[in-house]
């Protein structure tokens, strides 16, 4: 989500391959130069492809002598989402042309932001077939993954002004409607808040299922829906329509 | 959705074969043989295969001369359900075995509820496999075609002690939640609230998109929730953490 304070990035942590293979995985990974970059990368999709995405995009940016251009070196956002991007469909090509059929696709999305010095923050979106959007004004948050049941809270109540910490509320919320909804997404939630301008990795941290802000966010949010929806007038039935 | 006051049905009206291609058709039929029965089906999925068991459903409920069975004349909610599925499942083999391809499926998915006499009020969930899953206690109400944007407050607010003016306010909040994410989910609504054990049909109806009573709903719960979301705690940044 693209805020004027910065950027917040949130990620659950459930995967599964079927219903009884449940497992906690980071989603998360940032690279940071302080004083000249942080980036952070979220994934959705198949685990395998997205982890080997995050670990050729580590070690690239850990060994500077390879050849391979390192998200620490890359000039700008931009030139970072290519070469993310890129690694991406490697990635899926590779296992795609074993001939290995699997059950599930390899493919994965992900979400990659961050700032670099001398440009602005800027968040993107990567699809599976290397391509990539930009966030803007106009489309200022990107949901992957199970995205379809906490995506009306979001679109009723961002604002670009909100601060972290109502940010962060925002999401818990979206995030915690999905939740009651659907299995394949699950707490503990990873967040990250890069401050506008401050080239370094900000807060970070992870919130668990039994929380006890994102407990109270959860059972007061069910309350005040329920409060609100019994608040609005009651349809009329015409008695002689 | 099932109440202890009876049994209510809402269906959109959008349909599209491509964005540029987005028309208004019913998705809800109703038979009924007052004194005897009331049966309400909903559609959605492919609309050539949807109009096709709705008018077969209704050409053998006319001429009862035919052989084939009619849902005027079976004798329970479950061998209705049973012959839904059955008309189903051969329109959708029919056009899928003419060797034609087209670009989506025949696939659809139908609802259909009501209340045959001697029987309780019953509400089926019937596959495009023509198998089919009833709601119970547990399962008080169902969703097809475009389900998940409008779920998270059905799962919250729903109470099977709802009268039907609180439902129908609990259904359009549901629905203009998906409105406001997607585009395949359109006004006007179709409405029919079945009262238990009445075995004729109840009100039945359509809200329209500019309908003053969806307006104010849409607008002041779209101000709800926002409120809602101010008056829960921020999070709390430590500063040291």
């Amino acid at each position: 989500m693209m805020l004027e304070a910065g950027l917040v990035f949130m990620s659950d942590t459930r995967t599964n391959a079927g219903l009884d293979n449940i497992s906690t995985f980071r989603k998360m990974a940032i690279w940071e130069a302080p004083g000249d970059r942080s980036l952070t990368l979220m994934s959705a999709g198949n685990l395998a492809t997205t982890q080997a995405v995050v670990s050729l995009l580590d070690e690239r940016s850990i060994s500077s002598e390879e050849r391979a251009p390192s998200l620490l070196a890359a000039p700008s956002m931009f030139q970072a989402a290519r070469m993310t991007a890129d690694t991406l469909r490697e990635v899926i090509a590779e296992h795609a042309d074993t001939g290995q059929r699997a059950d599930s696709t390899f493919n994965a999305t992900l979400l990659l932001g961050g700032q670099i010095k001398g440009g602005p923050p800027r968040l993107f979106l990567i699809y599976p077939e290397g391509n990539f959007i930009e966030a803007s004004a106009d489309t200022p948050f990107f949901q992957i993954g199970e995205t379809k049941y906490g995506r009306p809270i979001l679109v009723r109540a961002y604002d670009p002004g909100l601060s972290f910490e109502a940010a962060m509320k925002l999401l818990l919320v979206s995030f915690d409607s999905t939740l009651k909804a659907n299995l394949t997404v699950g707490a503990p939630f990873d967040f990250h808040f890069y401050e506008t301008d401050s080239l370094k990795t900000g807060r970070t941290g992870r919130i668990d299922i039994d929380d006890p802000y994102y407990q109270s966010v959860s059972r007061r949010w069910g309350e005040a829906l329920r409060e609100a929806l019994e608040m609005l007038p009651d349809f009329t039935i015409e008695p002689d329509l």
